[in-house]
């Protein structure tokens, strides 16, 4: 096992702003960076956590939300405009591919295996992840906007995330938990 | 229950540098903030989660690591050279306290809880979080190093700290897991 | 005599960003430090000084703008929302406890004394340095929430400070020329 | 001819760090920006051009110059470390398409075609245009190294493809006036 | 020739913000660089370079729009507030002796001739360059305008500039391109 | 009397980076603002007149210690490398002049007759003020230095600079007293 490179590869992220707002005019000194928001991610899991009840596999959930970016060490932060062009399909096959490469170095499998739920949205865990990791983008749009830059494509793209994820929740009580938090 | 009072709280640490690297001559723009810090810590974490194996509360212990700087968002960072000079005890209390105002406000008693675990390294699970939180530090020392910032009373004092905290440890294999990471 | 020990002091809060804007969202590469801020101080009671007329002791006043905040290179500079929690007893005393600090190792026992003045309003010189404090503060809330930063509960505190002091100064043409400031 | 989503396309890669730098330490606030970087390389180009004599067109080798990082804006700077695992192909793919589709909406067909020309290295004024795309990045990559970054491969990779373009020039005048900048 | 010191000065810009964002209130980590907004406005003319037709010496215009600041790595960016006070001729007198020593010392004649026709308006491509100047800064004061900058005197300014300018130009084709850009 | 004018002034500096350390490679996120270096100037002074005994108008020092650099705010911070070719006369002169007009437009007419005394290290008070001027400047040379910055040349400058200030002092304490902080 070589878990060092794994938090080598955690560690540059708190290098790389995310590339969404740059392209929206803020500041590469200003925007908020990757590690940043993995952190406002696990800090919303963590909420959820300690409040839901139930069937929910917690430990999964919480590793889910902080690994969930780690990929972008090694890819950069792809914004949705090349996402777009690249088809989302074609951006998911590089990050699961980077994740598989840092399973095998690491040998850590479980890593690569839970990305794969998680990329797959494969379960409720996954999907509050991914709930989380909406959320936090669309409070730091927010935030953005407030301060006068354009960033209204991204809180209405955030929105109309959230509000199809929320359906696709199977645990009711979770749903609840969730939309607490909006 | 007022969850949004924790998120808000925890996104103010998105813009809250260390001081400790202020004090040391790492420009604003350059210092890790809190929330870059708190990532790694989850991180290592979350890497010592997907190895161990046994009787750790894994869901536990991350939450405290996503959690443990929470109250900084209040505080501000309290550097060591002031702690020093208020005591340990005071600054723990104070710490304390306004995370027992968090968990009054928000509803969320849990979190008071766990704080006070992982503040009085009451288990594995705390000393672990406290472990992730120093090696975080001290990578980020030896970063700042490399760098030609005058960073080594920091770096010795981590070094110590990690030896320290090692030998509480009760669980061996738990020790071994740890022991890789640095 | 060791003045060195006090400009190595001083010189670490040219990289001291103010915790008030930082908990308000201004970035840490944005944020005043609290260099620039004193020397906007020292500024304001230099434009007091070159005006006032009588029995002010200039020299006085414009060290204890200078020195005013030196002890924030220890202490960091702590906020008003963790001195509500520790009472404003308890932070005056640690900032008077590393000011005397300061003065023993430094053999400058002058800045004790001056620092004791000023924090105890103890005279108009005292009170008009605080007043440069609290002026400075203000117009740089002023200029944050123009581009659309929340700080609203710093310059409402500001304006009700601000008129409190200017209503202990026992010099009226101080108030005069004080109040031609504003 | 919309000839404004071109410069306003442009116009945002003064806000786009070069990621190879964010990967390898250098923070957001300090990173050199694809427009400076595309700022140097066009000012490698005028010296070139203001040296070189006969047959260069040196009007399609400055605008190659400017343009060669536009498609940026929209992709984000692709760093080596994904191109090595999409494959060299599958980012040259990608940036022309993005490029033709600026082409299309701007009504710029001239865009395209010198960016095929670039990409290609299919004439000397396009290999002169990379050779100060990979100058400009040796050089930031030296003063990088000089404050202690650890840029080692970057720097290496620089002088090979150096080397390498340097032969490939069929005109030897300019072999030497592209010498004459190492 | 030493080509060298000509890009050693241009590489210098990428460090130098532009005095006027600074004086009302944009933050050095924040401003424009010198190097950013020579890029745009060598991609203004590149756009415009590929539109236009007929007897415009584009490769002397393109050079112009790259060189035409690079005087300011020796003499920093004058703002206007202080060429207001000199004088026009005595800032343009400055910035020539400038460019006529780096010709020298460079043993580049020609740039210090082709500075002194961007300097002096003499020509259609100087006119354009120049236009391409104003327009550049236009548009990022319109961006900080965006975000609560008090930059109104500078877009006041540009426009009244540009109109000037645009006038001055003696072919008409051009000044159909020119005016398609604003 | 309109002190307003000389606040209002005097607070630009709090964003305007001194053009030495940017011209050396130090970004502009990074690098010490006009602010930051006077107030390091003015602890200096108030560590000296905390010191000194005997015949100094501290006052005045004082005052010429904070005042020393509003002009910049005006002019920018003009470089040496371009004073080198103005010549230091016609710096000095722009400098005076724009004192002068601050002086008349405020009302204050001591601004400019301290500025000109200061200028023309006509008093023990005006070489001292330069002294500390030059003293900070040598020691954030001496930071940037260690980080791997090229100052070099600023660093000798300051310590050839200084030797020659001190000789100039009538004053032997004041010489001692000086002498102590290097």
């Amino acid at each position: 096992m070589e878990p060092k490179i794994l938090t080598d590869t955690a560690g540059i992220l708190k290098n790389i702003p995310r590339t969404g707002w740059l392209q929206r005019g803020i500041p590469p000194s200003v925007a908020e960076t990757v590690a940043e928001h993995s952190f406002e991610v696990a800090s919303i899991l963590a909420v959820i956590a300690m409040q839901a009840e139930g069937r929910l596999d917690k430990e999964k959930m919480l590793i889910m939300g902080t690994i969930h970016d780690w990929g972008e060490a090694v890819a950069g932060d792809i914004p949705r405009s090349l996402t777009n062009r690249l088809g989302k399909e074609a951006k998911s096959r590089a990050e699961r591919r980077i994740m598989r490469e840092l399973s095998t170095v690491s040998g850590f499998r479980i890593l690569s295996e839970l990305f794969e739920e998680y990329e797959g949205r494969k379960s409720d865990e996954a999907i509050v992840a991914k709930i989380a990791d909406v959320l936090s983008t669309l409070r730091q749009a927010e935030a953005y906007s407030a301060r006068g830059y354009n960033v209204g494509d991204i809180l209405e793209g955030c929105k109309r995330e959230l509000t199809a994820l929320i359906e696709t929740l199977k645990n009711k009580d979770l749903r609840k938990v969730v939309t607490g938090l909006m």
